[in-house]
């Protein structure tokens, strides 16, 4: 694979520029305690990731997605005990989620500001469209990128396409985010170069075994601070 | 205005390639009839209305917003006193319709086959992004398209924001969809013209007066058949 220097800097939103895994964490030990008011020894959290493994095919990723996952796990693991207004709560919940404040990540501003004008910025993110948009546009971040990319899924073939159209050389592209499964694995398989920067919190369905990933074409960082000086060495 | 030859002509997807609303409104009147068991006398059309409205800005287009108002309307139309067991026939609903095998409208292959070599085609549709991408590709009409854009919003910035990335002169543009207002208006005002074909069934937030269209700049067609001879005329 030819090493070329770096033009376009793709970065992923959730948890990478924004907060986004916390407050799931935070929803989903609130449905905990509203639950075992109703059933004290139900494995609340197991039942959940199912449900939302059952219908990521269905519903995709997301809020609402996940509003109507807890919906019906509610209902489930009280066997339909759960009065309507503990239910009108957890829409209430949905709701309060979409509305939040985009709540940056340190450091997140100085750095774009520092990799713009010397790169190309993408944001290239997943999951509901409105959502996503909504997020962004309240992150007061949207100038800083030349171009938007919002995917059902980010998978190899949806980076492909995504370089394929921007004209872009995958030997030039380099993606940043806090997903190996979704940021880093697909791009690395395709040509690119990735630098993960974990996040304290990752859902289980964004995780992959490390052993599994290349060993080359990708870095680690601690925060994003530190990655202007990383690209302008690659 | 130059009037130039089409070159890219862009079709809306749902109500203009394959049934849409007609579902909605069949999921609705089943709403109605399980709300009448609690409340006979509710209005509960108008109530889901004013509930849809007031969720556009938090949920966006689409069939999980839509199952979220339906629970949130029959929540509050019967004060809390509907059975969990209802709520839960109510997000099976929501499922089954984001199941459903994608219908085409009459016409809408041979149209497209006929369109496809002489012009460029676009899907250009508004909604959620993980619904319409796997309605498309349970269409089976992708591969007719050299582009899919979904949006979050048909307006006049985000077809301008569309045209200007694909390099595309308004004046050689073309959007055919049943909506007059996010299909026609917003594209007749940046200088592209327009082609309306009407389905039988139109969602009111989409309606707008006739009386407030532009006189000129755009078309109307009974059905998608007629389209390709249309526009080899202009």
């Amino acid at each position: 694979m030819i090493q070329l220097p770096i033009k376009t800097v793709a970065l992923d939103g959730d948890d990478t520029l924004w907060h986004n895994e916390t407050r799931f964490h935070l929803t989903q030990a609130a449905l905990r305690e509203l639950l075992r008011r109703h059933v004290p020894d139900a494995d609340v959290d197991r039942h959940l990731s199912d449900v939302e493994m059952r219908n990521l095919s269905i519903y995709g990723y997301g809020i609402k997605a996940f509003t109507l996952s807890m919906l019906e796990t509610a209902i489930q693991v009280t066997e339909g005990r759960i009065p309507t207004a503990d239910l009108d709560v957890i829409l209430g919940w949905g709701k309060k989620m979409l509305g939040e404040p985009t709540e940056l990540l340190d450091g997140v501003e100085e750095a774009l500001r520092d990799l713009n004008g010397r790169y190309e910025l993408l944001l290239i993110t997943k999951g509901d469209l409105f959502d996503q948009e909504s997020k962004l546009a309240r992150s007061g971040l949207a100038e800083m990128f030349s171009g938007v990319e919002i995917l059902s899924e980010k998978n190899e073939g949806a980076y492909r396409s995504v370089l394929r159209r921007r004209l872009i050389d995958p030997g030039e592209f380099v993606m940043v985010g806090n997903s190996l499964r979704s940021d880093i694995a697909p791009v690395v398989a395709i040509g690119a170069r990735g630098v993960h920067i974990p996040y304290p919190l990752t859902w289980h369905h964004e995780q992959v075994p490390e052993a599994k990933m290349p060993r080359e074409g990708w870095y680690r960082l601690e925060r994003i601070s530190e990655l202007g000086v990383l690209l302008d060495a690659l």
